[in-house]
């Protein structure tokens, strides 16, 4: 085979990124400020303390700063399963006979299986040296509580994850390589909160939500001495901390001397996306390059293309602070979805303002086609991907297959977050043909849109 | 943490391999040869064509020829998931407080999980090079049939696979991921083949034997139009194909300027033990290095430390020909040992000559001290292993610990074959508490000994 670059680019150690890149410092309109759900005023740090670790306090709101310096003791972590490949898709191109040039930076080579760790040694990391004893969690399909309990092994620190009731009794092989790691993984609604006694008896015999368990780690990690709460997703520090996925793509695009057309990216709550984007984004924003940059979603959670821009509760529970975001309102339940990590109702308020301001586009792709496509790409690559991470796949397929028509020669860069060694239960619905899509309606969208609380920002 | 060499060499895509290296044609002694089950003469090759692809059978047949020239489509798939990395363990042995220096070549960074892809694309390979439609094979673990399928679908061959059936019923997963790759996965025993339905007939309700899928999948290859028997470990084309592992770590070794002094690996049919020592083994065969090798395997299925050198059948239905080779004999039935690639009753006549030789050590290790390495090595290098890796795993931790006591800066390398991903029951037994040990008598060895077959050679 002809390769006019490496099959697979990784940089040296020494080239791995030592500072994190804050987007929001080179956007011209900021993300709006999370909400006291109290005062409906912009929460201060020290209201925030209770909750987070003072440092990542900071980060969060924090829209100046550029860089942010990688601690050593992360970037130690980081060399055990960082720089991750950027590969170019050689064997897709050939299988889908385009002129386009296809890339992926690969985040699945670490037994999360996706790029969660990336954020979870950060948040770790800032518990220990805060001198907490744990770090309380959720978890739906269970990446990050597997990436938090790593973490967590590593700086001995205790790791209490709340896992949705449906996930833990579906998935017990994710609960059990979080017991390995040494977590303790309580099935949520459980009893051990006085949230989880209310909605249990309110509820009895309900399978959980994510939303009950963010609310169940909330009140053990406020209630607790020296405890805090800890969130993969969402949260302006999480982008932080992904921003190593897009650096590193960056330094290796750079080596080659190649720059990307377009950026794809899955889309759930915004962490691989944002991290994936932030150093093309941060060009685009200062006016030195420009890319194509879009977000993909799943139809049968569809925040971007369908949701509202407005503050929204971040949970359920509504216990957490208010953000702005494109929500579909915080009582959407997305049906039937593989794809566990991509059912948020909301997006990063980061991601939110950019794709307001135009920056960014977004698309929705049904659950059958990402399937027919995550099924191609682990035929000619190798990979079996995360359902999650095969959205990208999808428009990454489709924008080659009208280079094909077209004859354009487009580069395209997308990222593959994460494995699907853990979903397999949804791959043999696929194989079985007994897979179906699931498209919200109007009416239900208005019905859970209008109950976002009424806030004049 | 200071770093004297990086946590983990790639080398270049233009530094991969581009030959096999045959350790037997620097072998004094060289292997016995394969015996005609019939006539107790030494196989021919066109005696075996019925059965194996032909350039197969000439590799297999081959003790002269040193290297070989690894085909530029073999080569166009290994840049898919290789160069694999060599790892310095720094947490590890940070963890240990020893001043052993541990180096390990982990292949587990591929959608089969382990090793055995190098030969599953070499035996795909040469299968469609002779114009086959397909080829069948047997799947205990069902690592080999995950490889073999990612192969097949990449040459677009037919892939038949019969799952040890207690396998298919307890991984559905990784009969999943084998028909994602578009494999065809059959519980064995089966009404497809006679020996099948013979077998149903006599013990129905069998949960099946690697042995049985053995005579299955040769059933079927030899009576079906352009199909031919593969198999992922114990042959000697095997080894050929997986000595890409050791030539990678001595490439990588040789760039870092480091001479391992001991080099550990897992033995259960001899793949991945073979294919890692390779290199080094015939350095040590030709008088330029010394290395002290060790075989390690699983205390219930001990045939280097237990075991009786002689010929013996491949097969629990004795269809294939008869290898010389250290064997509890095909009898032998190991009982509860999560550890599946390791449960063969026999190993690899190359590296049988060679432990008889003196030129290898071997030794036996338990399952609860296998997995109490595999938790430490887990949590501190942040890979979950697989259970067989995870036995050469217990030996390098315990030589390091030796070192500690000793003072010794002794350089190991070990070989990590795969990840454990598709293993967390055997996890989830240890978590609980509930996972025992089993060492056959005296006299289980003494009964399955008794019945080898009568060879005077």
């Amino acid at each position: 085979m002809k390769r006019d670059v490496p099959y697979k680019t990784y940089l040296a150690e020494n080239e791995i990124p030592t500072q994190w890149y804050n987007v929001r410092a080179d956007m011209k309109n900021k993300p709006a400020p999370l909400l006291n759900p109290g005062t409906l005023e912009p929460m201060k740090a020290e209201e925030l303390y209770p909750v987070f670790c003072e440092e990542l306090v900071k980060q969060e709101l924090d829209n100046d700063t550029p860089f942010f310096d990688i601690p050593q003791e992360i970037l130690d972590f980081y060399y055990m399963y960082r720089p991750s490949p950027l590969v170019r898709a050689y064997f897709l191109e050939k299988a889908l006979d385009t002129p386009a040039k296809i890339y992926y930076k690969f985040e699945g080579n670490n037994t999360s299986g996706s790029h969660k760790l990336n954020s979870a040694i950060a948040q770790a990391y800032y518990a220990k040296k805060q001198g907490l004893k744990g770090v309380t969690t959720e978890t739906g399909a269970g990446q990050w509580g597997t990436a938090l309990s790593m973490a967590c092994a590593y700086f001995d620190l205790d790791c209490q994850v709340y896992m949705v009731k449906c996930s833990y009794e579906q998935k017990p092989f994710r609960r059990e390589v979080m017991r390995t790691y040494g977590a303790k993984v309580t099935p949520s609604p459980s009893m051990t909160t006085q949230i989880g006694q209310k909605i249990l008896k309110e509820h009895p015999g309900t399978t959980g939500s994510l939303g009950c368990a963010i609310s169940e780690a909330v009140e053990v990690a406020v209630g607790s001495e020296g405890y805090r709460y800890v969130l993969g997703s969402v949260l302006s520090q999480v982008l932080l901390h992904q921003s190593v996925i897009g650096l590193e793509a960056k330094a290796a695009f750079d080596k080659l001397g190649v720059k990307p057309d377009m950026i794809i990216g899955c889309a759930g709550g915004g962490s691989n996306l944002g991290g994936l984007i932030s150093p093309f984004m941060g060009e685009k924003l200062r006016g030195e390059a420009d890319y194509q940059i879009i977000a993909i979603e799943p139809a049968s959670c569809p925040s971007l293309t369908r949701g509202k821009y407005a503050y929204d509760f971040c949970d359920t529970g509504m216990v957490c602070p208010l953000a702005k975001m494109y929500t579909l309102g915080s009582d959407f339940i997305p049906s039937a979805n593989h794809a566990g990590g991509l059912r948020y109702h909301g997006m990063s308020s980061i991601l939110s303002q950019l794709y307001d301001d135009g920056l960014m586009e977004a698309r929705s792709v049904e659950q059958t086609s990402v399937f027919e496509a995550a099924t191609q790409f682990a035929r000619v690559e190798g990979i079996l991907p995360a359902p999650e991470s095969s959205h990208a796949i999808r428009a990454a397929i489709d924008e080659a297959l009208k280079c094909k028509e077209t004859g354009e020669e487009k580069t395209i860069l997308f990222g593959l977050t994460g494995t699907g060694y853990f979903d397999l239960v949804a791959y043999e619905k696929y194989n079985e043909g007994s897979m179906s899509d699931y498209i919200p309606t109007d009416a239900d969208l208005e019905k859970s849109l209008s109950k976002l609380p009424k806030v004049d920002k």
